[in-house]
């Protein structure tokens, strides 16, 4: 009776992944047993219909700790009092899309959303952005914030990490528990980089088991870039379930205290480290406290890790040029 | 690392439920946080490719419980020691095709499936099915089995109850969590049977609470039969979350002691109770005590009651006399 409760927004809830993910948020996966859910969906007008469905189907659930579920159109009311943002929406790249058409539609929705949440939102609210490109998508919704510390928005790398996890287990041999400290750095796209040095399998350097460096360098890199396309070629859908489920462990994972000597992949606001150009949205191996993350110090790259860091650093300082000129947000 | 292993084979598992469900078993909600899976699913040749795309989105979620995927087109290979069958496949009522069509189509799958099941699963398997007509498959498919007992079969209808439940909070503006003993009884059709007479509103009879019998006896039972029209109206598309929760919540509830003084909705093998005729999937209440289920026995049952489930029985005599005659099952 005396359970905590919080409020979590889902934006383009109708959509695949939020289909997949809502049914999961209020199942108690996301925040765990003892913390009642208050859901606010936001939709496009057009898929409120859609989203009616949604909303009967959670019903017809019965999840004794979904509490309320509240849909609206307008970012200013389905952000209202939230604790968690979870915009998953966003305008998918179409065919002839320039990538700069592409960063200043989006833009223009996370400038919205983000004064929404400004707006409307607790100044204690945590935003996790999923709508692609996400980096710059949360760059533009932190740029825009005035109540909400830079510290509060987060852009999703953990599919990528579970997809690297997934590789390297079955490159070993081993289950993906046993695989450890797997950081994806930088813009989630094709130029983001899975750390592979730094990882371990069962507690042991993971260069030492996979021996094949070659292998580490070139196929295992780019089947962790690439996978989005070979599932959208299999399933003639993108990656929804899966992503879903990264959203679900990313904000596990920034809310419980993270297990000593480990680390999981989120991207942040940049503090400067490793050289990364301050307030880039840039995913980092990250540990939490619970409440409080921080980004893990001290790691040392050789010339590989590198360069594969500075040029996914130098791709979200075009996006972040490309969305300030565009945008008027210099 | 002495985890129990329990292998689960789902049929149509690319299919909108399939897809909504193999995660949610995946990630341990159907068999808890201590239970290894290995899942095996099953699909039609043509939707191999899309399966495996799924199959890449799971291994994409690392989930730690999840320690094998396999696919098959074929039921002998997909079944193959399986300790629970979830089957979830089965051709949907098209325009113009009469419900004579539909059980006959059907029908042959779930013979099929159900020698499968005989010659390849363990004798001890547990087979739930969902796919519709749901009680009247899981009776051809428990009818060609010789080596799994009749209790080991079942057939969906928490999402009825659930779905009732869901109702009945709302009219009593109560959490979820308080109505208890809602049972759907018959068959899942327009002919179930929602009984609220033994239902309990936070321990207090629930007719005591909901006093609007006008409501009970008709809106509230036609707005629980029809629900599933009303989600694919808004949806464009059928309940698939709300069903796939339904399946979780029924094996969870199979699998685990049931609440002193508490029921939940599943078809099961008649044996006789309420007159109704031995061997039918039937939906009663029932209680569990994790490893065997029986019917809730002695309960009384109105004129209004009884004339509900014995339309329903009706129903199903009448499927199972079609696909008797039909698939020469006699």
């Amino acid at each position: 009776m005396s359970k905590k409760t919080i409020k979590v927004a889902v934006t383009g809830a109708s959509g695949q992944i939020g289909y997949a993910l809502v049914f999961r948020i209020a199942s108690g996966q996301m925040f765990g047993p003892d913390t009642e859910i208050d859901l606010s969906l936001l939709e496009l007008p057009a898929a409120l219909g859609a989203l009616q469905g949604v909303v009967m189907e959670l019903e017809d659930c019965a999840f004794p700790l979904l509490r309320s579920v509240t849909t609206a159109s307008d970012p200013a009311d389905a952000f209202k009092d939230v604790d968690w943002a979870i915009l998953v929406g966003s305008v998918p790249r179409k065919k002839g899309m320039e990538r700069k058409d592409l960063l200043e539609i989006n833009g223009k929705i996370f400038i919205d959303q983000g004064q929404a949440l400004d707006r409307n939102a607790k100044p204690t609210c945590k935003i996790l952005v999923v709508g692609n490109p996400c980096n710059t998508n949360a760059f533009i919704a932190k740029k825009v914030c005035q109540n909400i510390p830079a510290q509060n928005f987060f852009a999703l790398t953990m599919l990528d990490q579970n997809r690297a996890v997934a590789q390297l287990a079955k490159k070993a041999g081993t289950p993906v528990e046993q695989i450890k400290n797997l950081a994806i750095w930088g813009n989630h796209s094709l130029t983001q980089y899975p750390d592979f040095f730094h990882a371990k399998i069962n507690g042991e350097k993971l260069t030492e088991r996979i021996k094949d460096e070659g292998w580490l360098k070139k196929e295992f890199i780019e089947t962790v870039q690439k996978r989005g396309a070979v599932i959208i070629e299999a399933r003639g859908a993108s990656s929804a379930a899966s992503a879903a489920n990264a959203v679900i462990d990313t904000v596990r994972h920034l809310t419980a205290p993270t297990k000593e000597g480990e680390w999981f992949s989120v991207a942040v606001s940049s503090d400067g480290s490793y050289g990364v150009e301050k307030g880039l949205m840039f995913s980092f191996p990250v540990i939490s406290d619970g409440k409080k993350w921080s980004i893990v110090t001290g790691l040392n790259h050789g010339d590989f890790s590198a360069e594969k860091i500075k040029a996914s650093e130098a791709e979200l300082l075009e996006e972040k040029k490309l969305v300030e000129n565009s945008l008027f947000l210099v």
